[in-house]
């Protein structure tokens, strides 16, 4: 349990995906381990923005100052307006710049589709020291890969075996893994589309193909299932996060990253240097 | 003149490197164009801090809408605890990280003194749509190269117009650079090294080689001279900002981005889509 005093439940422990688990009837619009509403939620937010900054930056200085190899990625997944861009405006936001690493992934381009799926990825992993972001990921490749058929189905099935391979790699060399598919319901989606539409300051954000890629909802909720029986690991488990209210997916993600730091126990780093001979010489000298 | 309604003058003006401009002579404990202390300057950045995020929305958004080439480039420099950190924390801080682009340059490795100087740089420029800061730069090639000699002194002078070129090339292609020196005293920096010396959270910053950085001063700050002489152009001009008072700093930097930003009159971008159409589409086809 984490130091933030306002869950009433770890919702690390609510929202893990566990062997049996079904996206089908996992609820959208729910705010599991926290009891209070859309206001409570973003005085919290603004609480655990404090906690997070503090812990982020104990893991850079570690890194800093001792070659340290810790470091974080969030990966985010989820339908088009389910929230992605929020969560790193407002949680990522919240810590110094300095110590965050964003990668989005866009639709490949040719020379990324010469390469095996992974190489893009493996060159935006985090650096020691950071929180890397991964504004949709690897799992695009079994997510859109497999619902528009973009590869044949043998190399879908490779995947899955490979990422879990890759994700093994990387905790190997030091990173948490906190990989958040944040989920809303096709209706909430359509609110949200409709009101980009409505907003000239939010039309930049629409795009025609958005519609096409919400005609295959069903195909994509079966493609996020397969993914989670197949991706949830001990060592990189998937949290599925009820997104229809913004606020409450913005605090679980944040809790989820706190968690993940704590659980490294970080001191401020000790220094190879002696602080009374150079605060003597710095005196002296100058 | 911009929209803060707090600036007396327009510190753009005030502090913009001019022909005969001395170093030496320039204060660094004054805060020109600003009549507040600190706790004013503290309630005018988080104001600054609303215009600064609504203008990058719009830079990004353009981009992502239209192909706009348009970004910023600011280049920090500055001698050891001037404040580069914190002008990155808060004022970039506010910003959403996803149009943010931080490069920090430390001292290069061997891969990167086998090219030219400008080589790692490039690789760095942001890209359009974003606010690019460098952390250092291509200007520690002619500050710490000068001073300590790291290359031959007719190599030093070329460098001077390799980085007015280079600098002419970015603009060609859409960017507004933003140059700035945050200039603090001697007197000023002895106390923030022994305050991090004396603070356990803030010893890992602390290098015992900045003392022998520091006892160059003089010679750094010929170079610092020269280089405003020689990179002070019409099209990329230094700004030198007195930085003893962190919140003025702060406050100046975020100006002058705000200042870049608001001379690209940027609108939200007209879409390519039928709005009307898509609206239709989205209730009859879901």
């Amino acid at each position: 349990m984490s130091r933030e005093s306002f869950w009433t439940e770890d919702p690390k422990l609510l929202l893990r995906v566990e062997p049996g688990f079904q996206l089908i009837t996992s609820p959208t619009d729910t705010h599991p381990g926290f009891e209070g509403n859309k206001a409570g939620g973003v005085a919290a937010l603004a609480e655990g923005a404090l906690v997070l900054a503090d812990l982020q930056e104990r893991l850079y200085a570690n890194h800093q100052a001792g070659d340290d190899g810790r470091r974080v990625l969030l990966v985010l997944q989820a339908m088009d307006t389910a929230g992605k861009g929020g969560i790193i405006k407002h949680v990522m936001g919240s810590v110094d710049p300095q110590g965050v690493q964003l990668a989005a992934f866009k639709k490949p381009t040719e020379e990324e589709l010469a390469h095996d799926f992974l190489w893009r990825i493996r060159k935006e992993a985090p650096q020691a020291g950071k929180i890397g972001v991964f504004d949709r990921s690897h799992y695009e490749d079994v997510l859109i890969g497999r619902v528009r058929e973009l590869a044949p189905p043998e190399e879908i099935e490779r995947r899955y075996g490979a990422i879990n391979e890759f994700e093994a790699e990387l905790v190997d060399e030091g990173t948490t893994i906190v990989k958040v598919m944040l989920h809303i319901s096709a209706a909430e989606q359509k609110v949200r589309l409709l009101d980009r539409l409505d907003r000239p300051e939010k039309q930049w954000k629409f795009n025609p193909g958005d519609i096409e890629e919400r005609m295959l909802w069903p195909k994509y909720q079966d493609a996020y299932q397969v993914l989670f029986d197949r991706t949830s690991t001990p060592i990189a488990p998937w949290y599925v996060v009820p997104a229809d209210r913004k606020w409450y997916a913005r605090l679980a993600v944040q809790h989820l990253l706190i968690d993940a730091l704590e659980a490294m126990d970080l001191q401020w780093p000790a220094v190879e240097y002696d602080v009374e001979a150079e605060k003597a010489r710095l005196l002296a000298a100058t």
